[in-house]
């Protein structure tokens, strides 16, 4: 008998209709002989409204409190869920992220999963009972309840089905599978069947929103096939697998993720010399920033300058940072652009085919777009472009690589 | 240094104004020198919204599934409760009741608590915390979420007094105290400094909703201080004692206290003889209907009547097991009235004084109001009547009494 993780999202579970939807769908489920283990995001809503609540008490809220605040949403949505199934004779027991043995280290807010104890979900699998376990949460070793941060969900479900060796986990959401790109954007982008691992890791991470990256990087270390699906309209959706495809007819490049709401900085003038980019970026890592693309560029006169890419929301604390470091270091200036985009072809092809930069390089400049900043993978090539020129770029890329044919 | 319980119910918690309000006094009482645990219950609204979720899935949902559900009510009141002190600037961490070592036995949605570990309060306490802990919930020996009933707050705060040997417990709610009796039938009853705890416990047992007869039979076990206070103007309160008052004035009568919502039902004509009334009221104890009064008359021809009353609610059900039993022993009729209420004086005066329960008889005899049934205990007499005399004998007794003057 298969054993199969199910993941619903917030939009999934939002409504006592929808509620009642999915406990159809996993009776059906069920009474085709899967064991299933389903994880649920809080109602759509709901989270936003308890942080409102929060945000009403403390600009700043103490971020355990926030999880123990936010976990409620889950919690809610195991009970209804558990209690929709019940209703139809389905024997379904829920549990707590905390209950299930889901432990993490102690960062509130974004907690890694460090272990999972599956010894409780057996037993409860081996008495024919369906699983509910709450998403986004878990409990580090002194008991305190932890998040794992937005989409946690995701992260969640693969985690557990590693745990458990599970057959499939299934991502169920608002969209029906991954697109070549954004079809909000461009039309003409068309549903995958299947796409590998190694490409839906690059385009999650650079700003696919369908899955999040981490629990991407999770399935990927115990290689449980996903499965990402409508929960509406649920079909085969889109596989993400592990075939080395030597014999697969590969495209150049599958799909095309874009991230609005970059922001650009640069230190000029700073010297040339062992450990001067760890001076610059370290007190940015130090204040939790993530930096994403990282250029450095050796000019004369033995100095350098050194370009980087964050997102906007963190533009102003990181130009502070960098002018501090930047008197520090006798540096030339800082400059800040906060109106950028990136935007990144994935695809395993580029492995074996040359000339996929070229065919972007010249995509965009016959929309006219400039390039400010380029960084490569070995199957992935990012750019750096005005952000008002994003949706020409996508629209341009997706032609140019024939990604509507499939 | 003391160390004070205090509990906040719904009212007192139920909006951010309230929450800010609580965290003012909390903060004022931190800054007094006294070390606090504090309990509350979920925002007011709250627990009813959840119900109407759970409803809306199912007309008799699982109860282990709605304690998952509702335990989440007051899990988002103590979040935000310790947020709001955080913003002050006062130390404070937030427990769930299964953080906290609240162990209960296994009757969801009615739970009894069965230990408390107070090791885990004590260390925070010690490290100058706040505690702040979720009312009304725990955990069963499975890890399983337990909650206590309604009201059952009061009893968390009781129970976490007793465990952790506390100076006081003080039970913040929408009233100032304990009255004479209901002053919205009563404009003239008249707050209490003091009363003793049997008072309390007789008062509450007869239909006082200030307190939960639980809470007060756990605080009289321990003998914890107890105070009822008004979380909007907090004054004295009252105080909940354990003096034997020998040298003390005590008053005849301390309060009026009474159900509305009663059914009465009598079987008539069953054979006198050992076991009668275990058979009439065992099947209706077995379905979990709580019998209040019960007399029992000796007839003629060695046979008996059996007549007792119970809440309204189950009235119906109540009738049918009845009926069936009459037929098992052939009993001549079953007789049921929905339309009666209980009223009851309580006072530890009665214990040295005669002559109460014929001072209540002519007051009620002078409104024209006849009596159904008596009970009495050493220190409460109470009565049923036609449920439509209530008001009217409930002003009877408290001129009869006294008791608007102090």
């Amino acid at each position: 008998m298969s054993l199969i993780v199910e993941k619903f999202g917030g939009t999934s579970v939002g409504s006592i209709e929808r509620i009642n939807a999915v406990a159809d769908h996993l009776k059906a489920k069920c009474d085709s002989g899967e064991s299933l283990v389903v994880v649920v995001s809080a109602m759509s809503g709901e989270t936003n409204r308890l942080l409102g609540l929060a945000k009403d008490l403390s600009a700043a809220p103490v971020t355990r409190e926030m999880d123990v605040l936010l976990s409620t949403g889950e919690q809610v949505t195991i009970a209804l869920l558990s209690i929709a199934l019940q209703e139809r004779g389905v024997n379904a027991r829920s549990f707590t992220g905390g209950q299930v043995g889901i432990l993490t280290d102690k960062v509130h807010g974004k907690a890694r999963i460090q272990q999972i104890d599956d010894s409780k979900i057996r037993v409860e699998i081996d008495a024919g009972n369906i699983v509910i376990v709450a998403g986004f949460q878990g409990i580090d070793e002194n008991g305190n309840i932890t998040t794992l941060g937005r989409g946690g969900s995701d992260t969640s479900a693969v985690a557990l089905a590693a745990a458990l060796k599970a057959d499939e986990c299934r991502i169920y959401t608002d969209v029906n599978g991954i697109y070549t790109t954004d079809p909000r954007i461009e039309p003409e982008a068309r549903r995958l069947d299947r796409i590998t691992f190694e490409e839906m890791l690059e385009l999650a991470s650079s700003g696919a929103k369908v899955l999040q990256s981490r629990s991407v990087e999770f399935a990927g270390k115990y290689k449980i096939p996903l499965r990402v699906l409508s929960s509406f309209e649920p079909d085969a959706g889109t596989l993400i697998s592990y075939e080395t495809g030597e014999d697969m007819e590969q495209p150049l490049v599958s799909g095309i993720a874009y991230q609005k709401d970059e922001a650009k900085l640069t230190i000029r003038g700073i010297p040339d010399q062992p450990g001067v980019a760890h001076r610059v970026l370290g007190p940015i890592s130090a204040a939790n920033i993530n930096v994403d693309i990282i250029i450095q560029n050796v000019g004369a006169d033995g100095e350098t300058d050194i370009t980087f890419t964050v997102h906007r929301d963190d533009f102003e604390s990181c130009k502070t940072l960098l002018e501090n470091t930047a008197k520090a270091l006798g540096a030339t200036e800082v400059l800040g652009d906060s109106s950028i985009a990136k935007i990144a072809v994935v695809g395993v092809g580029m492995r074996s085919h040359s000339g996929v930069a070229d065919t972007m390089f010249k995509a965009l400049a016959d929309e006219g777009i400039n390039i400010q900043m380029i960084s490569t993978s070995e199957i992935k090539i990012a750019v750096v472009i005005e952000d008002r020129y994003l949706e020409l770029a996508v629209r341009g890329l997706h032609k140019a690589f024939g990604l509507a044919e499939a």
